[in-house]
C-alpha cells in the first residue's frame, strides 16, 4: 500500500477508527504465520474418527464447524453414548484464549488436542493407539514424512498439526467488527444501545479483547452462588487452591448466538436467560426485557465469517490398520 | 463442440473407445439434470444433526464424505450407541443403484432418505419432531420457501433436497474410467489381468454397469451357503417370498478401496478377504494368491474423484427450537 493510498484509507475510516482504539473489544485479525501444510494435515485428522477407539468420533463431531465449533448440546456424548460432565466450548477462536478447556488446564491449543483422544469417556483411544492406526496408513505416512521430515509419526505431530488447523478457525468480519473498524451503518441503534448496556453493566470487565472473553478465569457466582448443574469445580481442580473453586475460563462471546446452550454446564438454552443470568449471579444487576433484548440483539453482531474450506477426504485404511471397536465390551 | 474438435477427439481415442463399448462396465457419468438450490438445502440437511433425536447423528454420521460415504465400521452406531444390524452401504453413486438399502425396500433415494431419521436404532427422531425443529429455525423456513415455494416444510421437500444432494455424489474420473475412455496407459499390466480375471472368472456376471454392481438382487452364497454374522434375510423381508432369502442388493464396488469393511454384515475386513470369499461362495471358484492379488489391484483403480465441497454452514436454532434429546429415558 503506498502512502497516498493509506492516508486515504485512514481518512475514510475516520473518527470511528480513532473511537475503535478506545474500545474494550479488538477485531478478530485473520490468521498469520500459518504453516498451510500442516494446516491440511491437521484438517484431516481434526475430522478422523479413527482416532477414536470406536472409529465413530472425531474432533469435529463436539466441536462441529457446521455449527459454530461446538455440538450445540448440553454435555458432549462421548465413547459408548458417555454422558459428559461439561459443555463442549468452541474451538472457533480458541488460539486467542489464555489456556484450553473451561478450568485452563491445557497451556495452549496443542496440549489440548492430545486430551479428548485418550479421555476414556470421549474418544476413549490411547495415543499409542492412535499413532499405530496413522502408521498403517500410507496417505498419512507420506504427509507427515512431507511436512516433519521424520520417518516417524508421534502424538507431538499429531496434536501440533491439529492445533495448526485450529489457529485457522478465526471468525473476523462479524458485523460488529465492521463497526469497530469504520462502517458505522454496520450496527442498529438497538444494537449500539445494546454495546453501550454491555459496557456500562460491566460485562467487559470479563468479556473485553478480540475474542470477547476468553483471557481469564472468573467466578461463576460473584454476587449470588451459581447453582451448577454439573460436577466440575473448574480451576481448582488444577491449581488445588480452594480459592479457585467454581473459577472458570470466561468464554468467548464470538459467534455466541451458534454456540448455545450456554455456561459450563450448557443449563441455559438461550441467549436471553444467559444475559439475565450473568446480569445478576456476576453484577448483581437486573436487566429488564428491553434491555435485555438490546445485549441479545448486541451478541448477535458478534457471528463472524465461518471457516470456509473444502470437506477433507481421508486416506482410507489398509489391511494391516488395526480395526475400530466401537461394541466391545472392555 | 465443433465437429472438427470432435471427430479429433474420436480420433485419438480410436480403438480404445470402440473397446470400451463392449465393456461389462461403463464410466461413471458426472450427474445431470441438477437443481442446484436443492443441492445447497440438501447438503445442509445432510450434515444437519438435529434431524436426529440426539442432535448428534446426521446422515454424514454412518455416510461419511470424508471416507467414502460410508462409516468404515462393521455394523453401525445409532442413538444411544445401538449397534446397527447392518452394514452402512456407501452413498457414492447411490443414485445408480436399482433400490436404496440392502433389501431395497426404498425404491430411490428420496423414499430412503427418511429411514434413517425416524429409525429408532438410528437417529431416533420422527419426521414431525424433525420438521418442527426444521420449521423453528428463519434459517431454513426462508431456505425452504426459496425452493419450494411453499409457507410450509414438509418431510417430502426434506427428503427431496436430501436426495438431489444425493444425486451429485458421484464419482468419475477413476483410473479405471480414464482407461475405459481411451488412456491406456491409465492402467498397470497387473490392474489389465486383474480386470481379465474378474470378467473370465464371472465376478461381471452380479458387478457390471456403471456402478459396478447395484443394478441387481442376487443371493449371498449361491455355490456354499454364507454364514452371515447379521440377522438380516435381504429381499424376502420386502417381497415375502421365501425364494427371496439372502438376497441381497448387488453393492457397487465402485471406490471399494474406501468402503471397507465388506458384505452386509460387514464381516470381510479386507477387500482381499471379500474377493476370495465372493469367488468360493458365488462362483465355486479358489482364487490363487496371485490371482486374488490381481483382482484387487483392479478393484483399487475403482476409486473415483471424491465428491467435492465447501463444508457446510447451517442456520443457527433460534429460542423456539426444541432442544435434543440425548439423553432422555424414553
Amino acid at each position: 500500500m503506498n502512502i497516498r493510498i493509506l492516508v486515504t484509507s485512514l481518512m475514510l475510516v475516520g473518527t470511528s477508527a480513532a473511537f475503535a482504539a478506545d474500545e474494550p473489544i479488538q477485531p478478530i485479525k485473520p490468521p498469520a504465520n500459518i504453516n498451510l501444510g500442516m494446516v491440511e494435515l491437521g484438517k484431516k485428522l481434526y475430522f478422523d474418527p479413527r482416532l477414536s477407539k470406536s472409529g465413530f468420533i472425531s474432533c469435529n463431531s463436539c466441536h462441529n464447524l457446521s455449527m459454530g465449533g461446538t455440538d450445540n448440546i448440553k454435555t458432549s456424548i462421548g465413547h459408548n453414548w458417555q454422558e459428559g460432565p461439561i459443555n463442549a466450548p468452541t474451538v472457533l477462536n480458541s488460539s486467542l484464549n489464555v489456556a484450553q478447556f473451561w478450568d485452563g488446564r491445557a497451556a495452549d491449543l496443542k496440549a489440548q488436542a492430545g486430551g479428548p483422544i485418550a479421555n476414556p469417556g470421549e474418544m476413549a483411544f490411547t495415543h499409542t493407539l492412535a499413532i499405530d492406526v496413522l502408521e498403517s496408513i500410507p496417505g498419512y505416512v507420506r504427509e507427515f514424512k512431507q511436512i516433519f521430515g521424520k520417518d516417524k509419526i508421534d502424538i507431538d505431530q499429531v496434536t501440533l498439526a491439529i492445533a495448526e488447523f485450529e489457529k485457522t478457525l478465526v471468525t473476523p468480519n462479524s458485523r460488529f467488527d465492521q463497526w469497530l473498524l469504520g462502517k458505522k451503518d454496520a450496527l442498529s441503534a438497538e444494537e449500539l444501545a445494546g454495546y453501550k448496556l454491555f459496557k456500562d453493566s460491566g460485562c467487559v470487565a470479563c468479556h473485553n479483547g478480540p475474542a470477547v472473553g476468553g483471557n481469564s478465569f472468573q467466578k461463576m457466582g460473584v454476587v449470588e452462588p451459581y447453582k451448577a448443574s454439573s460436577p466440575a469445580e473448574g480451576r481448582s481442580a488444577v491449581t488445588g487452591k480452594d480459592a479457585d473453586r467454581f473459577n472458570f475460563k470466561v468464554p468467548t462471546l464470538r459467534n455466541v448466538e451458534m454456540t448455545y446452550p450456554y455456561f459450563h454446564d450448557g443449563a441455559a438454552n438461550t441467549l436471553s436467560e444467559a444475559v439475565d443470568t450473568m446480569g445478576r449471579l456476576q453484577l448483581g444487576k437486573k436487566f429488564t426485557k428491553e434491555e435485555n433484548a438490546k445485549v441479545v440483539a448486541f451478541l448477535k453482531t458478534l457471528t463472524g465469517d465461518q471457516p470456509s474450506f473444502t470437506l477433507p477426504v481421508l486416506p482410507p485404511s489398509t489391511d494391516k490398520t488395526p480395526r475400530p471397536q466401537p461394541f466391545a465390551k472392555k
